[in-house]
């Protein structure tokens, strides 16, 4: 059935950020509609941020092409420019390797969304541009480093275990 | 800057059916988001459909993956199950290869438009499921011919000069 239930479609919170990092995106919570529907070429997910959440950390991809559309309440994306007002049907777009590092925050005081598509790539590289972090995924897996490779530090997450 | 003006983005029709079969996508306009904002791994069109108009032929993709959002107004999707509402905010997506053929019809008396996202791939074929046509696009050329290979006739397209 291509016509989406989308109360049907699990709503998933959670982070692979490591360490203290990963509390930065508490609030959001995601429904992944490509994966639901069959399709694999490129992700789309529905995006939910509480009042007072992020998108992700500021952040650019070296490999995979990124566009938003709001789809409810008011959102503020920031990238190297400043701030950008968003609004329902408001679009953005983030071509790989433009490195204008970029997320959405929710200053509002009502929950707002947003549909994000971003195309699978079987590597990716993404810098963190307020941050001396980067992340490499491979096989679906997850390395953040130092952008000059080395591990990070315990400042920097939080994790002194 | 990756906030889009969708206001100076612009709206184009046209259509590259062969023949009469161009006149069934009349009142069907788009606006190149994904273009416009220099992404290029997946197209990202607005299309906006007057009273009576479709979005397409009824069709499959053999190589590319959609995704629909409807962003206003009111559309039916139409495939082999049968007719399904589309309202603000509700989804459908069509993976490659899946056979069962999809338009959008606008059937209300009010302007309606969809966001639609599709894989870019050197290479398609697509399957018209009314028609006895298929076209093969290569090099950003279309080729519609009968779903033998041959050529469409001239009862099918109207195009007998």
């Amino acid at each position: 059935m291509p016509k989406l239930d989308l109360s049907q479609i699990a709503t998933t919170g959670g982070s692979t950020y490591p360490g203290k990092l990963a509390e930065s995106v508490e609030g959001r919570t995601s429904q992944r509609l490509g994966d639901a529907a069959g399709i694999s070429q490129f992700g789309v997910n529905l995006v939910h941020l509480e009042p007072g959440a992020l998108s992700s950390l500021r952040h650019y991809h070296m490999e995979q092409d990124e566009f938003v559309m709001v789809t409810a309440g008011a959102l503020v994306l920031v990238d190297d420019a400043g701030e950008h007002e968003m609004n329902p049907g408001d679009c953005a777009a983030f071509p790989k390797g433009d490195a204008n590092g970029h997320h959405l925050i929710n200053k509002s005081d009502a929950l707002a969304s947003f549909l994000v598509i971003g195309t699978r790539t079987e590597s990716e590289t993404a810098f963190y541009s307020d941050l001396d972090m980067m992340v490499k995924v491979a096989n679906g897996a997850f390395t953040f480093t130092r952008k000059d490779g080395s591990p990070l530090t315990a400042d920097q997450i939080g994790d002194d275990t």
